[in-house]
């Protein structure tokens, strides 16, 4: 690596830079202005404008140049793919840094997987950043696979990644002073802390702030958002696979507020990444709306550094990393060729290099065996009861909200079974962290299976499995293929599997890339829905059904949890 | 102190707030936005809007509410008093955050000296936060009271009040790679480092900033201030006693540039902190300019804390510090009440407390002893020369370059005289840190002394003892009381005292307050005026004409210097 004295040695004109990127006209994030200039690069970063000795010339004929772009917080497990991958999906999309949350493996993992997320990213084309997950677990009422105190975080951010604390979810042990939780806020003292508090507002939004969180992801509508910025939050804007809040929040930003926004994802899911892309189609999709494309390009460039104090990330200037993309048209914004450190790693939405880690991922033994299910006897899903009526857990279409209802199942002999015409089929959580043996089991309504039946591994928060089935058999069934791919989604029929998608990685993450996923979960799907199922994203819908946060009816592996309450209920009757 | 704990309790609306300021129109400078809200605050943080029961209500009556004022550079030692004095001048004028660059007595005591400033901004209701001293001693060419290599700004980056590196003067050193120079750079790494580079462009700005410097307050021209702000550097707009840069670049300003614009002083001596204010009066300058209030407001608070990355200040919002302050009117901007910590310490420019720091400053011995000259010969000016022309530095009026003449001096039997009709007096430099007995003797043409000396241990950067005199005799008298003094300035003729004024901290800085300082400072003025002199302020451009980084001519203890040559160069004759 070239040293800070030949950087300003090449800056100053005297020897050859790199390569010199001729004829583009420059976006200038900090004057808000563009100028036709020639960008000269050594060793990785923007060394000065103009007339430079290269070894290397690329002419981008006249097409705009922008700073890489930013994804300020985004759940890398929800893409299904290893960091490594990740980037050979966004990368031609011109993201070169992602600020990350690692709070799905770190459920599983513990530090062991925020380590693992850290390790995978050495040497990519892609900045990865990591804020460290403040909730794992989401609460005491699952099993998970890690705890994650203060204590535990303390020396994970003495490490040159671990940039900040990632959303405080735990909103009401904030508000409620939490030793816990206050603890972390603590630790984290003098670094960003994420928010996560939807509809938060008025003096509980003001305790919470006064606790030092500076952001918020879940603003949901224009007042919300408003009343956060205006209070001192850096709104995150986002346009995830299912959380769209872009054209909502879009009439919020003027030209004196824009500085305090910037664009997220969250979670983008395989399909959306191929189709849509990436923080690129948050700026065509706020061009097309109406915002100034300069104000767009800041949002998801400067912003976004100034936030998490990036320093040397999110402009074209002498001294920044030469992480730098081109694009057609200002209307458009069709990403053309990417630049990371100043090497050219993608075009025209293709990667033009194999990054690194793709070949040479070493996945650590245990981050790759991590579903551990407890020994089950052929009747673990048995459900003896001598009362009709059952707390339903009922799906509402495209939330994950969901409704707590009362309704017959069927009763055979003492025991519960599914009522499949009803649509009231059997739900189970199995523990797979730690061979517990726990299993909570009780009934979905929504999901429309005929028969078989189908199970993940991914399963917020805790990613314990969660399957939904017509009969134990294939429950079991679903359970045992799952524990043989290490984690995955599979769909299950009269003993047999229809589709599956092994997960290896923490039983989140495949080894494959992107377009692989996306087609696997395609077929996964069609497999579903010749089950009768009418979902589109039945695993989604799955995934949420073991998140004891959100109301109102949710099952965890140590039982059924009514939200609104707080507290596990019997499956069986009122009460 | 209350515990974070005890504020979000407050926060939430559970108990009561030490203070509520009733009736406010608040500048939210995030939204940009006016809004008519009563502020909460407790154990000095804002922790709410609205309704909240608090021990003490302040109604504002309808005034404007603004965040604190931030001054984003400035040498306290030019007010010539300590921080505490220094802080009861600019408290009643808003200012309740100065990010300092203690280089004056760093240049007389090193780290002792920065730490003295820190130690003395302890309690009082001011937040000081020190950019550590990048250039001491600014050049080899004379002797100073200290060296300040990395290895001894390394342990102070420890320090809480250490948040950067300040002013990198030694442009040429960066440009050029000195070790030295990037070994600080290195050390700095990851926090702000401030610049200084006049009129630096193309490539050699390139690589200035290369090296990861980010602000720069010496822009004097707007085409400068363009070409900074758009290849990444902070515009620190400055408006001091002498260098006044506003008026020329605030045209610079935009909505989408404005964030990376700031108001710092760099230097006001007294007379104009009285006269006209401190970061209050750029602010009305700049509105009455035609800036937009908001912005104006935005850039002497949120924008200087964005850039040196103080977490919780520059803003009116829930988990910020309780610096506020009101004015009457956008247009007029004149201070009201200024709350520090949520404390009322002034209102209508008076200051309504008195600092801790005030009764209590203890200055180190050594401190307060800095002027040791070694002992003087009776002849210890006596120029001996058998040439008639000699090397007369020439005053320029208002400037701080000189220029070089030669020209005839008196000379009488191998003696060298001032020739008192042309205006050519002696100048004389006495080292007066180490008592190496270092004197430094040349003309000076343009001060218009008829009889007696002046002298002073302001004397930039080394700040050795400069004096000025018709004879050795009276110069002899002013070096003489200068060290009884302990360091100050002194007016003296036919060997008696006409006017003085002692600064016996590190020969800087007084013990008074800034309105006697003031006044002592004009009796000097009044004193020399009778002298003959026709300077506005002698004293300062007598304190410049040591700096041998300015042309073209200067003189340091080690003699004269050709600036233009960066060479010593002999008195007498051509070469």
């Amino acid at each position: 690596m070239a040293s800070l004295r030949e950087k300003i040695r090449i800056a100053s004109g005297d020897g050859m830079a790199d390569l010199l990127i001729k004829d583009g006209r420059v976006v200038d994030v900090f004057s808000g202005q563009i100028e036709k200039k020639d960008v000269a690069i050594f060793a990785g970063v923007i060394v000065g404008f103009g007339d430079y000795q290269a070894k290397k010339i690329v002419d981008v004929k006249g097409d705009f140049l922008c700073p890489g772009l930013i994804d300020g917080h985004v759940h890398v497990e929800s893409s299904m793919v290893t960091i490594p991958e990740f980037a050979r999906a966004v990368l031609p999309n011109g993201t070169t840094s992602v600020v990350i949350d690692p709070h799905e493996i770190a459920n599983v993992h513990g530090r062991e997987g925020i380590r693992f997320m850290a390790e995978s990213a050495r040497g990519i084309p892609l900045n990865v950043f990591i804020m460290l997950p403040s909730c794992v677990p989401a609460t005491n009422m699952e099993t998970s696979g890690a705890t994650l105190k203060a204590s535990a975080l303390r020396p994970l951010f003495k490490e040159p990644w671990a940039i900040g604390l990632a959303e405080m979810m735990n909103f009401p042990g904030v508000i409620f002073r939490d030793s816990e939780v206050l603890k972390k806020i603590e630790t984290a003292k003098g670094r960003p802390i994420d928010g996560h508090a939807p509809m938060l507002s008025g003096k509980r939004l003001y305790a919470y702030l006064t606790a030092g969180i500076r952001s918020d992801h879940e603003c949901t509508t224009l007042k919300e958002a408003k009343e956060k910025l205006k209070n001192g939050m850096w709104i995150q804007m986002r346009e995830g696979t299912t959380a769209r809040n872009l054209k909502d929040l879009l009439p919020l930003v003027t030209t004196k507020n824009s500085r305090r926004i910037f664009f997220v994802t969250d979670d983008r899911h395989p399909k959306e990444l191929l189709k849509e892309g990436h923080i690129d189609s948050m700026i065509r999709q706020a061009i097309h709306l109406g915002l100034d494309p300069i104000l767009a390009i800041q949002m998801a460039t400067l912003n976004a550094a100034e936030y998490f104090r990036l320093d040397g990330l999110g402009a074209i200037a002498p001294g920044y990393r030469a992480d730098l993309v081109t694009f057609d048209h200002l209307g458009r914004f069709r990403i053309g060729k990417v630049f990371k450190d100043g090497i050219l790693v993608a075009e025209n939405g293709k990667m033009l290099i194999t990054p690194p880690g793709r070949k040479g991922l070493k996945v650590g033994l245990r981050v790759r065996g991590s579903v551990r299910v407890g020994p089950l006897k052929k009747d673990a899903f048995l459900l003896r009861s001598n009362q009709l009526l059952a707390k339903v857990i009922q799906l509402i279409p495209n939330q994950i909200v969901t409704k707590k209802v009362m309704k017959k199942i069927i009763l055979k002999e003492g025991v519960a079974y599914p009522n499949i015409k009803e649509d009231i089929l059997k739900i189970v959580v199995v523990e797979r962290h730690k061979a517990t043996g726990n299993i909570g089991i009780g009934f979905v309504q929504g999901f429309g299976l005929r028969n078989g039946a189908i199970g993940s591994s991914v399963a917020h928060d805790s990613h314990n499995l969660v399957i939904v089935g017509t009969n134990d058999h294939d429950i079991l069934k679903t359970v045992n293929v799952i524990q043989a791919m290490r984690g995955g989604l599979v769909v299950v029929s009269d003993g047999k599997v229809l589709s599956s998608l092994p997960l290896p990685i923490a039983g989140l993450m495949s080894e494959s890339a992107v377009p692989q996923v996306y087609l696997q979960l395609e077929a996964l799907h069609r497999a579903v829905r010749k089950l009768g199922c009418k979902i589109p994203d039945p695993f989604m819908a799955l995934s949420f059904l073991s998140l004891p946060v959100i109301p109102e009816l949710k099952i965890t592996d140590k039982g059924l949890v009514d939200v609104n309450q707080f507290r596990f209920v019997p499956l069986f009757g009122e009460g």
